[in-house]
């Protein structure tokens, strides 16, 4: 998503050129060119895929709407099979239209993943439950902060259910540093993502990620706990920016590289 | 600022007519009006003064800057004497230009809440720390949580200082409740605040908090909470929003009057 503007092959080329060596991908991008030829793009080019994106959605509360959401996500889990990766990311959805209550829109989630986690795991794949920044709380995820998704989670099996740590959706929080060692101690960190934290936000707030160094977040002290709690997978840059979609793809990518060496190195003595 | 549009002689004529029976003031149309002719105006219609807003912006790192943030506040505390209230709002501050680090920020508040509590206190005002929605972190106040509040307020008397606790900052915050609950016993709620959440957000989302009623968020909830904690103060009615603004002023004091009581009153059985 963050060069989102560049084909399927075009991205791959662009990061074979860059040796980026592994990539997130969307499913809308993938269905688009074709899920098998999209597999065999990235196997050919040698590139890793490290997650798709995504799943979830599974707040609602009419029976018929819950069922095609719990079908979706089984689609989901068996394009992830066949893109050759072993996460999924779920965002969990918002409130049902009407509704104001968090507490059960939540544990509408955890009723669901109680089908789809065998579902995954089955097929070798690991549900990751992203917790979204709290200003999407009402419209697009009912989990909001890494200690939420990590209750969620721990009611299955780590190999089943993990989280999604993600710099822009955690930053502020100052219990985060804890629940990533507790996410790490039970290694349930499926995914680590970075973007930066820019003002002001736009309107919508959703393509508000901005480019690394641009922003707030202090990146190497969050890989530095990520890291002391275990992790050594890919990481992912994950922008959603107006401006970046806007400029030549390749450009954006080659400096995302760049910006993602800058803010990752040891500080400079 | 619900009804910004209105001056205040039109604000308290609207209050009086409505049986509103207290207002929560800014300091800036304050100002304008004029300090003394305000603290006339309330006190001759017999309304109570719940609230000034705001003190705060306290996480400057530059000495110069810092000092004067402190002597603002101070003026604060002289003006909301002369209004005859007891509560001062404080805003933090947001993260200093090119610092990445919250929790220094949050510290030099507490530091700077070490000479304004007893300076308020010696005059009869409670300063009331306002815990942001955690979208304002970098920019506007480095305070996002009812429980990062209250370990502030707690470092000082509950005469001295306490927290806002606004709906519309803490709604998503499962943790919200028990600190509620913390704030109560303690004695530290000193001002209770509605606004709704609703989405889309605009640009900047400052002028983001809806209508009571017509967003996100359970009031019966919060208000039951709160009362369960011991308040029996005032309410406030705090919205920002173009739409509103946009608006006759007394129509939508009116209209709010109205939202309040069917979005605070107990459930028809």
């Amino acid at each position: 998503m963050t060069v989102k503007q560049l084909s399927l092959p075009a991205l791959v080329d662009a990061c074979t050129r860059l040796g980026v060596p592994a990539v997130g991908l969307w499913r809308e991008p993938v269905a688009q060119y074709g899920l098998e030829a999209t597999a065999a793009l990235v196997r050919d080019a040698g590139l890793a895929v490290t997650s798709l994106c995504r799943g979830g959605f599974l707040t609602a509360l009419d029976d018929g709407d819950r069922a095609r959401a719990l079908a979706n996500n089984r689609t989901a889990i068996d394009e992830a099979v066949t893109l050759g990766t072993d996460t999924l990311v779920l965002v969990s959805g918002g409130l049902p239209p009407g509704s104001r209550d968090l507490v059960a829109a939540r544990e509408r989630v955890a009723d669901a993943l109680v089908s789809l986690a065998p579902y995954a795991a089955d097929r070798g794949v690991r549900l990751a439950i992203e917790p979204l920044h709290p200003m999407f709380a009402a419209d697009r995820c009912v989990v909001s902060t890494l200690d939420q998704a990590l209750d969620l989670a721990e009611r299955f099996p780590a190999r089943q259910v993990g989280v999604v740590v993600d710099t822009y959706h955690i930053w502020w929080d100052d219990r985060a540093p804890a629940a990533v060692a507790r996410a790490g101690t039970t290694g349930r960190i499926h995914s680590f993502q970075l973007a930066d934290w820019t003002t002001p936000l736009p309107a919508g707030v959703l393509t508000g990620r901005g480019q690394l160094g641009d922003g707030a977040i202090d990146f190497r002290h969050w890989l530095a706990l990520v890291e002391s709690a275990g992790w050594a997978g890919f990481i992912e840059v994950e922008l959603f920016n107006e401006e970046l979609w806007a400029r030549e793809g390749a450009e954006v990518l080659a400096e995302t590289a760049t910006r993602f060496t800058a803010c990752t190195q040891p500080a400079s003595r």
